[in-house]
């Protein structure tokens, strides 16, 4: 964790687009987030053209979402999600009318990989020396 | 925000069935949530058959969540969760007992549309001022 | 609710694991948690090969979460996680490193099965006495 989940049509991301996608909240995440790159999962799932409504009008939504530990300061989420905003619109070229961004938080102690609880944010360094 | 994400078997829904309930969720949110229209994103996903399981049985589950922003009250959510109910029972048409309906709350801080980060329940229209 | 979603690369589970993880979460969520198997629910997603990264990097990345009704203990949530990364690493065979396992929590009194409010935890039998 975090899991970042990006829903777009089908056939609007390349491979391209989405290695860059995964390498730029990877290392936004990292950097503003304070989590190693090891943690940052992204899925790209996608829907059927016509599945996706705003307004209650077929349209071309492109949602990206992330669950990540809770336990951040509000400043810190401000900072992610804006520049989240910023690097998917670029990489989509969805139009704004038609994106959603957003951050949920979940409780690092109700998160595990690698086979063990998560440590709270600002641990993380132990953490890897022993599960890392 | 609010996302909703409706979840059925492969075939469940034409696509007259899902503009219906993009139509109807929809309203609904608008007129109990007081969100704007514009606000309102509704997905339709689906599984193939066989991957969806009640008490460790293969069925026809048919799930309707929201992800909405925090700061409604109880009542208000009680109201919105139950008309969900009742409109998605009958578009769908899906089993009582495979159905699964439910809002999550996120904070308006941590939602981004537009370009900007979304107003707390109440003050949407201020917000569509500027940005809507 | 519960509902457990599983989200592998096309191809990682056979329906003979997909059932055989059904049965053990179901189980496990009914002893552990105290819910009626009847409340537990289980989909399975996937994602095409190559849409799943880990630190930016293209992997088998397969994913257990589980939304679930607010008001358990930490140790119980505690066992809980930790059984389901157990029972998930072995029926699916996932590299350690591309898994993850988590619990969110959402009110009681924001879900609806059977055409009603879901109870708190500890509440389930007078629930079942109505509406089961």
């Amino acid at each position: 964790m975090p899991l970042y989940t990006s829903i777009t049509p089908e056939g609007m991301l390349s491979a391209k687009q989405k290695q860059l996608i995964a390498e730029q909240v990877t290392k936004l995440h990292s950097e503003v987030m304070g989590a190693p790159p090891s943690f940052v999962r992204i899925i790209f799932q996608t829907y059927p053209a016509g599945d996706g409504f705003t307004a209650a009008k077929e349209g071309k939504l492109a949602v990206l979402s992330g669950q990540v530990r809770m336990g951040r300061s509000k400043e810190t989420k401000t900072k992610m999600i804006t520049s989240l905003w910023t690097l998917y619109e670029k990489a989509t070229g969805a139009s704004k009318d038609q994106m959603l961004v957003f951050l949920a938080d979940v409780p690092a102690t109700q998160t595990m990989e690698m086979g063990a609880i998560l440590p709270e944010p600002g641990h993380e360094a132990e953490w890897l020396a022993v599960h890392g």
